[in-house]
C-alpha cells in the first residue's frame, strides 16, 4: 500500500506521535515539558523549559522530487542556501518566535566544487544575517547529490507563542501579502519556450526573486504575537489554499474569502493568463513562499493595522472565520469551494492545475 | 577545486561561522546567549537562555554515499529509523545533557510502501523511547531515494556541558567500550561471499546488532557531566582514531595509547583476522558507534570508576594525555603514529583499509 503524505502524517505516524504534548522530558531535576508536539501539529515544537521564555524548534527539508529551478540554472548555489535558512526561519516567525539560530544540513554530490559549496554557505550565511540570526552548525558532507535540511530554533515568552488553533467564528482572515508567486515561477519556468516571450523580462524576474529572496516574516510574526493580535497564525509554504484548510482542521472553524480582496501579484496573474487558468486559483494553489496567514478579532483589528504600520509593515484581509467547519469563496454573492490546487507531496500538483490548461 | 571534507569544513565555512561563540543571539527582552556555535567545533552548538539549564543541540544526516547494509537487505527500515534517532542522541550523550526530544527529517522514495515507512517510524519510536527521550517532530515527505536526518535537543545545568576542549596532560583517556564493530560491518559483510563462511554466525550476528541497536551513551554523558569527573568528551562516531586526534586538536595535547589497553572487541577481531589487517587498525578506523571517548584527571579515576559501578556501567582506561600535540600508540616501549585509518568523507577509508588487505 501506497498511501500519500497526509494520510501517511493523519494514520501511520500518529501511532507514534499521539498524545505527547504536555508530557515532561526533562529528568534529573530539570524541569522541561514539551508544551506542544508533534501531535499538535503547528510549524514547531514548543517546550516551556523553566526560563522566562518558550522555546520553539522545528526542521524543513527543502528539496523534494525536484528543485527544478535551480537544475535549470535559473537559481544559483547561493540561492538555496539562502531559501534553506529562509524556509526554517520562517517556520519560527510563523510562531511568533524570535530565532535564536539555525542548524544546517548540507550534503553535496561530487561535481559540487569548492566555489559551488562556499556559496551554499554564502547563502544560508546572508539569509541567517538577514533575519537576524546565526547558523550554529550542523551536517556537512557527500552524497550522490545535493541535501540540503535544516532545524530553525526560536524563544518566545510564555504563553505567546502563535499556534495553528484558536481562530474563533468572526475573527478575520488575514495575510501579510500576496501568495503564489513561488509556485507560478515553478509553474511557468519549465515551460518557458512555450510561452515565446509573452511574459514581460520584469515578470519574470519578479518570479525568480520570490524564489531568490524569499521573506521569513519574523517581524511581522513577532507583532502578531506579543499582544497577542493574532488568535490562529501558521506559514503559508504549503500555499494559501491548503493553509487556509490547516488552520481550518486545527481551529474546527470554517473560513469564508472573499475572492476580490485576496492580492494577486501582477507577475502571478501574468501567468495565470498565459496558462489559461484562473488567476486565483494560481494565487491559491501550491506554493512554497512564506507570508503569514492569520486570523485576528474584530476588536483587534486597528490596534493591529496601527501596530503594522508603526513598523512599515503591512498585511490584507481577505475574509473571516466561520462557525461551519468548511471553506469557501465568495463572490458576488455566490459561494464555492476554494480554487486552486493545495499542495500534497507525491505528485506535481502545481503541474496538474498547468496541465489542465488548454494551453499547457 | 574539489577539498576533501576536512579542508572545507577548516577554510570554506569558517569564514561564515567564526567568532560566533559567545554572542548574545535574543532580541526583545530575551537574553539568550550562544555559549558555543559552530566555530566551537563541537558535538552540539549550546545556548545559555536565562534559565536553570543550558540548551544543546546537533543535527546529523544519516546517509552518505551509501547505507549498504540497509541496501544489502541486512537492515531492516525499522533498523535504520533506530539508527537515526540513536545517532542523533548520541551528540547530546556526548556534551552530558539530557535529552528532550528528537526532530527526524524522513524523505522516502516512491517505492518505501506503507509498511516500510511505518517501519522508519516505528525504529524512531522504540530508540526515543530507549533513550528517554521524544520524536517531536520534523519533515516528512517524498523524495528520489531514502534520505533521513535529525536534530537533537538536551539539556544540561549551566556550566556542565561537556567539550572537547579541556583535556590537560598527565589527564586518562578513556572509552566506554569497544570501538571499531560498525566499520568492521562495513568492511566485511560487501565481501562476505569471498571468505565462504570463515567468520563464525555468532560474529557476523555480533557486527549486525552493532548497527541495529546501537546504544547512545546518555547515562555515562550525564555521570560524566554531573560532577563533573570528564575534563573533555566526545562520542567515536567518526571511529577512534579520528576521535582522539579531534580531541587533540581541540585542547592543544597529545595523547598516548597503550595498545594493549585497547579493548578490541572478538567480532572485530576476527574480521580483522580474515582480512589479514592489523586488529587494533580495524578498531580504531572509521566506525560510526557511538562510544563515549573522554579524558579523566587521575585525581578523579576512582571516583569516576565508583560512580560507573553503582550505575552498572563500565569504562576502559585506554592511555593519557600528554603535553606536546601529537597522538601516538606505544607497545613495549616503542611508539607509532595511532594505527588506522581515520574518518574523512568523500573517500570509503574502511574500504582502502580493507583493500590493502592481500586477502581482499
Amino acid at each position: 500500500m501506497y498511501s500519500d503524505e497526509p494520510t501517511r502524517v493523519r494514520q501511520l505516524v500518529s501511532e507514534f506521535l499521539s498524545g505527547q504534548s504536555g508530557a515532561l522530558v526533562g529528568t534529573d531535576g530539570l524541569d522541561v515539558q514539551l508544551s506542544a508536539g508533534a501531535d499538535a501539529r503547528d510549524d514547531c515544537a514548543v517546550y516551556d523549559i523553566g526560563s522566562p521564555m518558550s522555546l520553539v524548534v522545528g526542521s524543513d527539508y527543502i528539496r523534494g522530487p525536484k528543485f527544478i529551478l535551480h537544475e535549470m540554472g535559473l537559481l544559483s548555489d547561493f540561492d538555496i542556501g539562502y531559501y534553506l535558512a529562509a524556509a526554517n526561519i520562517s517556520d519560527v516567525a510563523a510562531m511568533g518566535a524570535t530565532p535564536i539560530g539555525l542548524l544546517s544540513v548540507i550534503r553535496y554530490p561530487h561535481e559540487l566544487d569548492d566555489a559551488g559549496f562556499r556559496q551554499v554557505m554564502a547563502g544560508i550565511h546572508q539569509a541567517c544575517t538577514d533575519f537576524g540570526t546565526l547558523n550554529v552548525g550542523g551536517d556537512i558532507g557527500n552524497a550522490e547529490r545535493l541535501i540540503l535540511a535544516g532545524t530553525a530554533l526560536g524563544v518566545c515568552p510564555p504563553g505567546k507563542v502563535l499556534r495553528r488553533h484558536g481562530a474563533r467564528p468572526g475573527d478575520l482572515l488575514c495575510i501579510t501579502g500576496p501568495c503564489g508567486l513561488l509556485g507560478a515561477a515553478v509553474a511557468y519556468f519549465p515551460k518557458r519556450e512555450s510561452f515565446a516571450g509573452r511574459l514581460p523580462e520584469a515578470a519574470e524576474q519578479r518570479l525568480l526573486d520570490s524564489w531568490k529572496r524569499p521573506r521569513a516574516r519574523v517581524a511581522e510574526g513577532q507583532l502578531l504575537s506579543r499582544k497577542p493580535y493574532a488568535t490562529a497564525c501558521q506559514d503559508t509554504s504549503d500555499g494559501l489554499k491548503a493553509t487556509v484548510e490547516q488552520l481550518m482542521q486545527a481551529g474546527g472553524v470554517g473560513f469564508r474569502v472573499v475572492e476580490q480582496d485576496v492580492p494577486i501579484d501582477p507577475a502571478v496573474r501574468a501567468v495565470a493568463e498565459l496558462m489559461n487558468v484562473e488567476p486565483l486559483a494560481l494565487a491559491m494553489s501550491a506554493s512554497s513562499d512564506f507570508q503569514l496567514a492569520f486570523t485576528v478579532a474584530p476588536d483587534d483589528l486597528a490596534a493591529c493595522r496601527e501596530s503594522f504600520t508603526a513598523s512599515g509593515l503591512d498585511f490584507h484581509v481577505i475574509g473571516e472565520a466561520t462557525e461551519k467547519e468548511e471553506a469557501e469563496a465568495v463572490h458576488n454573492g455566490t459561494s464555492r469551494p476554494l480554487p486552486g490546487v493545495a499542495w500534497k507531496h507525491q505528485k506535481s500538483d502545481i503541474s496538474l492545475l498547468a496541465a489542465s490548461s488548454p494551453d499547457a
